[in-house]
């Protein structure tokens, strides 16, 4: 049997809280979710005035970080024109995305959750979910 | 124009708390989710210990609620075998239940959102969803 | 070659007048969809007050009604429990139905489109696409 | 409680109507789809002559408006190779585009719609759809 650690609901509720209070900080309401180890969801959240379009964007972005176990703006340069990752966003069923604002939560070294943050410019979604990530890390480490 | 009244993220919070009161007390962990007048989730939680699998099924309880405007289960008996409404539930690409636990939450005599609950038996996520609309008509009506 | 006759704009619009006229003295808003004898959508109207949840269904019973050549309640029974067609509603990727609120429009003994409607009870859609595939009739033949 | 304003059946069609006006003149029969803020269907036509193919890609094209809050083409740009907006197109399971032709509709600063065109070129589908919009500034404001 296999033993492994995952994000509970207050963490979770924690991370998306941190995420809400930069977003509100930068006049940018945003959707944010927050997913487990498996990339289930955990705690959503549409602050008033986030688009609906990026509901499902957030939920992606924190399932794909999960998966790819890194931040997902991170694996966008291997998925251009030429690369060998040419076309990943079309992979499972499009729930992969390389848009920046999807950051893996990291505990003693596994992925235990992530964060994804949709609604803003990409670089805004990047700031606020990497904002929320790094209070995880001073949080839990 | 027309002009209409939606649920806002305070509110819809406030009703997810309440459900995971109730479903605190029932010892029963579930899945919570809160929709728009328009079937956009903008509330979340997943309480730790609820099923992965009931995850969609709760936001789908809730769209459905916003969408038929009553609680998904005053639907069920239209769609039972010989029944003018039989075979709905695989309508909408599967976003149609149903199933208990979905409630839609009224306000001037209009539907401005709507809660979906899922993880125990369809009767204990109907007393949680019951719960909470109800709390949410008590506070504001 | 095969020639084939089928619904233009103009006529498809006539129908769907027809039937928003029908649902207007009802008092009950609609979706209506008409589609062609390939069942492609030609024309839609969602009047104010109808659920935006029977947006996809109202279409889904004029594809329905156009691809059975029947009215859809029509093919109701032969679904049930115990029959052959049972569990027909899961094909066509959900884009079947047997609920009443579709038919078909026959124009020189064949089918040149269908109409669908949905918001009100099964009874009230099928009231409404009945009508206007009534008044479809009287016009065209 | 939210209070927001939104397209409502009359001006819809009043926006299609334009539309159809714009891509007659052009002699290009278009499908034309009009959604409200959330991003809902609410009228939709297809010109004799419109491609089957593109119905599906004007209501995209209207919801992604509807969505974004800026025309579709605006977005295009950013989602190029290299840019942080790469492989966007992905995302909402299909629903999402950043094809000329989706424009949203501003009423009192807020989107309270969108308007989305296909089966020209991409030019004349934006060509059309921002006829449209323009017309829809001019009478509502």
């Amino acid at each position: 049997m296999l033993t492994k650690q995952t994000l509970g609901y207050e963490a979770a509720e924690k991370v998306a809280s941190w995420a809400a209070e930069k977003a509100a900080q930068m006049g940018v309401p945003q959707n944010i979710a927050v997913v487990d180890d498996a990339g289930h969801l955990i705690t959503f959240r549409r602050m008033d005035g986030a688009k609906f379009f990026s509901i499902e964007i957030a939920m992606t972005k924190a399932y794909a970080a999960a998966g790819l176990r890194v931040a997902t703006h991170v694996v966008a340069p291997k998925t251009q024109p030429g690369m060998p990752g040419y076309g990943a966003q079309a992979l499972n069923r499009g729930k992969f995305t390389t848009l920046g604002g999807g950051f893996p939560l990291v505990f003693n070294g596994a992925v235990v959750g992530a964060i994804g943050v949709s609604s803003g410019t990409v670089e805004q979604d990047t700031e606020v979910a990497e904002y929320a990530a790094r209070r995880f890390n001073e949080e839990f480490q």
